[in-house]
């Protein structure tokens, strides 16, 4: 489908044995271990009398594909094979390779033996990494792996579908070795592979023809061969930037600011010479402009002084703009539940605010790579709501009408990302706290599966199923930070490990025509309001313009899960994470609201008994939910449903808070119940006057007369982030297309 | 570590780059894709234009190959590529390979297509199957695969290890594709993998000689390659038995029955001849006799009858001893709390008894391999207990002593493999029940990981924790019943995959010279009697001679998970499977004992908020007990602890049957909570005079002068099953060499 859409050239090159077609957004150029051991007088390659002429000659060609291949903007992976210092990571077999054969002439040092460069393929050591003239660039992954493989023990498939890619251009060392093992690895998990002829060598020539005329034999038995020149030549015209001979961009006049506060458009506008000062600038403006329209946006902000510290420390850091980090200049706020040193940490609920020593790790990884951060956002006291109504520091606003809720409970970061004041926001969910904020905002919210971001120094709502969402303004932008911040935390009880399961990449495949989607029965949509209803379908049949095909679903799983959380015990686990006598010290000192359903949750006297039933219950469903997700034709790529049922004003809240709030996470609530991945996907937008439908006769003097937005959200299996994330993002650049 | 096992012959052979030496019991034959797809006129291979001359040409040699190997008793592996007939885990870049070549001058026909002996690739169709002349037998191991190296998204890294396999010998078609792309596979998962070449074929007489010379070039760089008349050559004075031309075994007088009930011992026995009507009237006898020692080990006794019908169908459905089923007439036992079809299960519980009506997977998969069942054997009520004690089907008795406790739940269960009374039991263990009682009975009881065998069909104790267990009279014995039973049942809603984490084979692989273990800290230690911390010492010593490495450990997650397994909330989990006002309606019915725990339980009034603490509290820990095994400086590849501090009389227990209990459990409590996998292991045994050390003054009278048994449990991570049983099966022979 990929092919399909007009918004991700094609790029066509002649190869072996037919021309090789690759979508520049999904393609990414895979250089295969040139390291320092593989290619230099001394290393690993050489003592085991490798013939190092040829390999040393492939540097050149690769570095002007590696060149070619960033300023083309293809995602660049990089593979170093070598060991923990320990060699725990290093099979037996593989240990003793050279000093177990008898007829071996040539040196018998093995892998750990100390070289002319350190001890031989060790990682950390000099010869383990990357020749200089290939260095990786901040934000391009490097993976270290074990194997011969690139595949095997390391999280090349987690980053590759991350950053959505179904093709390869492959380079790098040796040919018959970890080169053609590794599009060997990546041809049977769907990735179209190209080898890339003057980029590959071995230490033998033969192996090398052979290898690379396996690789296109029989119509590409595994992937294609392109030459080098007719390579660069097709990429010329989308690069979009010049070059100079030493591969760097030339002096030129910076461009203005167009106020897109979007990564993508952050990114090419820094790497064009714009200030991050100027961006920072306005958005500052912006902030201090909506504080007078919404002043409960922020519980902190940074002050002007602290901002443009940090602004100037990035610079300083990352003088060169042809390798800025991905996030580079790019502003964002993080939720008051989130820890970060120094600065108190509220959740909304003075009792509980304390001042942590320790950032939570993703708000570390987010400046490492150039983030700016403004402030902490308000949210519903404990992360507990999904209205916005629920803080002592005010009550947050939808940014399309300040008569309507902003939606919770990451109520101020989904405002900040709505009315741009920042380009993104780290928040969190639970019940639906991500997303339904950001469904009254016309922003994105997505919750990863959870575990695969870092859930240390975040307040707890129910620990077992907390999870960080990001709010962006499209799925593109959350789908970067997603990239960026997962990795797997060992000091999180509950994170999982980056290991896709094992299944092809079909559903984001290079080929695949179509995607298939179930939503709920009818009866469980009933509780939409008219106008939810009708925008829903027509949200239905975007996704089927865009290739998405209706099955019908087993829905059961998802409403029970739901119904669990909210009647069952599981809601209890809000005060596991607090003291036996908190609730009792203080009761006066928490929002009404908040009080009245931690006293109800206790007054109900769940028992551990009643815990383990709904434990056993919540695997069940599980199990029917993996089922509804399987890979095949019963299963569904994703589950469509709306972010939530309808949208209240902030009166209509206050009036009925506890049984209105509820209403909003009918279709959130399963998420994290069944460790789905989720994602809410602004849907277009319904004026102000049809919010009730026919029945509500002042709607028009409710409103301003403008428009509130719609969302729908996109559900999917565990660990199928990526898949969700494509399906999500097609259906977000085709509704900015039509729309907006 | 291996080679140097003296029980273990090591076969030496010629081989490129220099010879190949393979430990006979820990290789296996991989026989790749020798499918009529590839092999015969008009399948996929010929349609893609191939010349089959080559690769028909192998198919003699290879059941050459395939004949001896299984004669020398080599695991068997067979591997097919194709696809589901939806065609979902086919990958588009693969199916549209041949179709999308615009110069394709061959054939179009892709994946899928009718061809002459069906649907090309697809599963179920005459033409995906292997060739008549190299079917697989019943025990020999068919791997389905989609991809084109066999490792990927298959069971086979599970199967191989499950089978303690670390040596490969590799043949099949077509050498430059999924022969060689599987041995790459292998390689960097640590198996020695050798190629023969005689055995393989392709398309492409050059690209088989390149393929073959890259396996074997700089010392090894993928593995070795042999030469098949040498090879069968070497493996001639292995071959056990005479082979006729076609490959059948020729008549021969029939050998007496030994008595060993042992799987190996058995099967080599019926493949000489012997009839299993032979040793079924010896085990019956065996049985009769035992039920005057001790009347309290089965629940239901298979009749004389139907156990002679079950053999007489046997015989009847597997008539050719070439190719029996691994388990062909093995009698077994199982504990009366997994589900026969249309016998009571009891759970030594009257007033759950129910007949029901479909039989739990693990029983359906041992008949279908050929074992006999001859009966169903008490336990501790509703598996509540560690002593035997607890059943209104009377007490069991250890066999070695009968003033001293069977242990328990699987009382029963392990006392019938005790007194060989049948070859194996199928069991269950949640706190210890598995493990306990084959300590007091001098036999092996093996906790897997859990999920990895199906609990369907078994009554709850503690659902999330449950576990089946597998009682046996060796580490190997039990090792082959979980290679049988282990496979992932989507209707278990606990079951986990069989997919194994990303890890090599080093601990149990061909060149591994030690292994690491941990113990508890002394102070745990302290609960043991005096000469059980004299047994374990000399255990550790036993260790240590057959090279293991102790190695400091935190003892803290481990101790505090069995504190929150007793103290806690999880034991609430044993109601919550039982209706509501099940305790009160049935409490005159329970043993008294039960009946006194489960008020205590009930009286405790654990809340729900409890229960989510003790999961987070279990979660941490988890994450602790990670570490321990982790792969590296740090971690250690097995926990080694006392199956139980103690071994109590009879009397003992009923004079306190709760508290001391509870002692038993110290070192086996943590097992489930930290989903940890755990094989206890016979460890000597000492004079029944000093069971309670020098105080113990009328120790002599208690006794009969004989011995009693030692056991030590082996605990490993989540999913280092292969790994902690080839620890635990060294111990296991050394010992057997040793002493008994």
């Amino acid at each position: 489908m990929s092919s399909k859409n007009t918004l991700v050239p094609t790029v066509i090159i002649p190869a072996k044995p037919y021309d090789f077609s690759f979508p520049l957004a999904k393609t990414a150029l895979l250089v295969i271990d040139m390291q320092r051991d593989f290619l230099l007088d001394g290393g690993f390659g050489h003592i085991q009398g490798g013939s190092l002429e040829a390999v040393q000659a492939s540097v050149a060609p690769t570095q002007r594909l590696l060149n070619t291949c960033r300023r083309a903007g293809l995602a660049i992976f990089h593979t170093r094979e070598g060991h923990k210092p320990d060699l725990s990571d290093c099979p037996s077999s593989k240990l003793i390779r050279q000093a177990a054969a008898p007829g071996n002439g040539q040196h018998k040092k093995v892998i750990g033996d100390v070289g002319d460069m350190g001890r031989l393929l060790i990682r950390g050591e000099y010869g383990h990494d990357i020749v200089d003239d290939l260095q990786p660039f901040p934000g391009e992954v490097v993976i270290d792996k074990s194997g011969k493989g690139a595949f095997w023990n390391t999280t090349l498939m987690h980053k590759l579908k991350a950053k959505a890619i179904s093709h390869l251009l492959v380079c790098g060392v040796t040919s018959e070795c970890c080169f053609a093992t590794t599009i060997r690895e990546a041809n049977d998990r769907g990735f179209e592979c190209c080898g890339v002829e003057e980029a590959t060598a071995g230490y033998n020539a033969n192996f090398k023809t052979c290898t690379l005329q396996m690789i296109y034999w029989s119509q590409g038995l595994f992937g294609f061969v392109a030459s080098l020149e007719p390579l660069l030549k097709c990429l010329a015209p989308y690069v979009s930037m010049p070059i100079t001979a030493a591969g760097t961009t030339p002096p030129q006049t910076p461009p203005d600011f167009d106020g897109d506060l979007s990564i993508a458009s952050l990114q090419k506008a820094y790497r064009k010479g714009l200030s991050p000062i100027t961006v920072i600038q306005v958005v500052l403006e912006r902030i201090e402009k909506y504080s007078a329209a919404d002043p409960a946006v922020w519980i902190y902000r940074a002050s002007k002084d602290s901002v443009f510290e940090q602004v100037r420390r990035l610079q300083m850091k990352w003088p060169n703009r042809d390798s800025f980090p991905p996030l580079y200049g790019v502003p964002f706020s993080v939720k008051d539940s989130i820890d970060i040193a120094g600065l108190p940490t509220t959740t909304a609920c003075p009792p509980l605010a304390h001042i942590p020593s320790k950032s939570a790790p993703s708000y570390e990884t987010l400046l490492s790579q150039g983030a700016i951060f403004l402030g902490k956002t308000n949210l519903d006291q404990l992360a507990t709501g999904l209205t916005g109504c629920r803080s002592p520091y005010g009550i947050t606003r939808s940014v399309f009408n300040k008569l309507y809720i902003s939606g919770g409970s990451s109520s101020g970061s989904c405002v900040s990302v709505g009315a741009t004041l920042v380009s993104f926001s780290l928040a969190t969910d639970t019940a639906g706290s991500g997303r339904v904020p950001s469904g009254f905002n016309g922003v994105v919210g997505y919750k990863p599966t959870r575990g695969l971001i870092s859930f240390q120094g975040v307040t707890p709502a129910c620990l077992s199923l907390d999870c960080i969402a990001i709010i962006a303004a499209t799925v593109s932008d959350a789908r970067t930070i997603w990239d960026i911040c997962a990795q797997f935390d060992a000091e999180d009880r509950y994170a999982k490990r980056c290991f896709p399961i094992p299944r092809h990449i079909n559903s984001l495949g290079p080929q695949a025509t179509f995607f298939t989607f179930g939503i709920p029965h009818l009866e469980a949509l009933h509780v939409c309001s008219p106008i939810y209803s009708r925008k829903f379908n027509e949200a239905l049949q975007t996704l089927q313009s865009i290739g998405g095909q209706l099955r019908p679903i087993d829905w059961t799983p998802f409403s029970q899960a739901g119904k669990l959380l909210y009647d069952g015990s599981f809601v209890c686990e809000r005060l596991a994470s607090l003291p036996d006598d908190w609730l009792a010290q203080n009761r006066s000192h928490l929002h009404p609201v908040i009080e009245q359903i931690f006293s109800a949750v206790v007054a109900r006297g769940s028992t551990a008994i009643d815990a383990y039933r709904d434990l056993q219950a919540k695997a069940l469903l599980m199990r029917q939910a993996e089922r509804v997700f399987e890979n095949g034709r019963q299963g569904v790529d994703v589950v469509v449903v709306p972010t939530a049922p309808t949208h209240w004003t902030v009166e209509e809240v206050l009036e009925r808070p506890v049984e209105r709030n509820s209403i909003l996470g009918e279709f959130t609530h399963c998420g994290n119940v069944l460790d789905l991945c989720a994602v809410a996907v602004p849907a277009g937008t319904y004026p102000v006057g049809e919010a009730r439908g026919g029945d509500d006769r002042d709607a028009g003097n409710r409103g301003d007369g403008g428009e509130l937005p719609f969302s729908v959200t996109f559900l999917g299996g565990s660990n199928m982030d990526a898949e969700v994330l494509e399906i999500a993002d097609r259906f977000d650049r085709s509704n900015r297309v039509g729309k907006r």
